[in-house]
């Protein structure tokens, strides 16, 4: 018989982290949250005892700091930024390392911009483009870059990429709902995460035992801020226009501090190692079907 | 009357530090040091409380982590890296900038590499190009310079560039020494600092409160290596022959894990400020000509 589960799970309290929550809630998978006001998460003096006390068999570190109400606010919070998004992340890594725990670490594609040249996704092994060593990136991307650099060469390690999360859920979190909201919005082309399937799917990675490693956790395929805006209109589920900045250079200009990491991303590491994700058009007409309005 | 001075030095118990402490206890000035030991000094708010108690009129943060015996350790400690070197001065310039308590950090030239065109040394005002954002630098120097990025809109701030110490103390962090030591040497040109001119003369800069700003506290002018074993050799310091890499490839092939960074630098600001320092020749020779074996 296999031993219980015991989960600690870093950092319930954010969008992603409410997620798991949910999912462990709903699978009847016990965990314990840890969180900065229960432990200093930064002190790694501090987290190795209480790992070596509570004896996790997984850790999944789900805290992360975005900027609110979005990335352009790291810049103003560079080192909470990198306290959250860096230190926290890199003092798991060593802690994990040195207790033999395995581990798995929500990551971001928002350390790539673009795609390769004939319009296919990044893959897993591409350096990221989008970090601090090609000074093109917001801070918030910086820092999650660095965390990837530390920890990737933990041997006992999931780096999940999250991309952008979206569901049926209204919420200020929530793609779909920006897109609804946004006064005036940016075309461009992206890969994204259905968050609840990013979370079944990380969780499976590790359930399954699937090889250790970076994946990233996105729906198949790529959708453009426009296919997203004529879903919504079909639907009729916000009544107004939708404005688009003429070109990024605008969007610059009015709306935005810092750039951001508009990308395409490669799925199939994860697909092949038999994890599903829906794609991607086909998940957000599902939500959109199912939106629930705050 | 003025006010009797209050001082808070962070990280007093380093090689810097303890020159300061060496400096404040000689001239009679009081000082408070706070150490990892006493506070947790990367937790913004027990910072806060504490400055709140204990009310400085200025906080000096000579805390930092180089790596040891060199920087090539920094590689193997990056979170310990970033949270000494980016995280503590980025509290501080938090708490600080809250409380309006004006303050010091210790920077470093190692977020510089090479000179300008002409030889001539960096500006304070040069953009450093030894940093994450060129992709060239070790994690030491890339830690030091986001914390300069941090820091540097605040308005009641020294920033002071220390650049390899030495004076005539004999130990393990002693530019001279480890000349001397080395099994073999890397032929280069650097500005560099004595340590207790080096602390001096970032003190004057509070005590004659110049303008607040980024300084450059080197010695005037730069040196090579050889130069610096000829001195040692007219002296019959030590009995050895000095070797040198035939380059810097073959140092960095044989001897380094990252690349150092060897620079000059202008410490005209200070001068002109009516801040003294040594010719660095003459600063070199009157460190050997005392020298305290140890």
């Amino acid at each position: 018989m296999q031993k219980p589960e015991k989960i600690i799970l870093v950092g319930g309290s954010g969008y992603v982290g409410t997620a798991y929550q949910a999912y462990f809630n709903a699978h009847n998978i016990p965990f314990i949250t840890l969180s900065h006001s229960s432990l200093n998460l930064c002190d790694k003096d501090a987290v190795l005892h209480t790992f070596k006390e509570l004896k996790p068999n997984f850790v999944l570190n789900a805290a992360g700091y975005t900027g609110k109400p979005n990335v352009d606010a790291a810049e103003l919070e560079k080192t909470r930024c990198l306290l959250a998004n860096t230190i926290l992340p890199g003092v798991l890594h060593e802690v994990c390392s040195h207790l033999k725990i395995p581990w798995g670490h929500i990551s971001s594609g928002c350390i790539y911009t673009g795609a390769h040249p004939d319009g296919s996704g990044f893959l897993e092994e591409d350096t990221p483009n989008f970090t601090f060593r090609q000074n093109n990136c917001s801070f918030y991307s910086g820092t999650k870059a660095i965390a990837e650099e530390i920890i990737n060469n933990g041997s006992h390690c999931y780096i999940w990429r999250l991309r952008i999360p979206f569901n049926e859920v209204d919420g200020p979190r929530n793609y779909l709902s920006k897109v609804m909201r946004y006064s005036k919005l940016l075309e461009a082309r992206n890969s994204i995460s259905q968050l609840d399937e990013f979370v079944r799917a990380t969780w499976l990675c590790w359930e399954r035992h699937i090889p250790y490693g970076v994946y990233n956790v996105v729906n198949p395929g790529s959708v453009t801020t426009s296919e997203v805006v004529a879903k919504i209109r079909q639907r009729n589920l916000v009544d107004k226009n939708f404005e688009f900045f003429k070109d990024e250079a605008e969007f610059m200009r009015v709306a935005a501090k810092v750039p951001r990491a508009n990308c395409v991303m490669d799925c199939n590491k994860l697909l092949k190692a038999g994890i599903p994700m829906t794609e991607i058009h086909e998940a957000i007409d599902w939500a959109l079907d199912h939106w629930r309005p705050a």
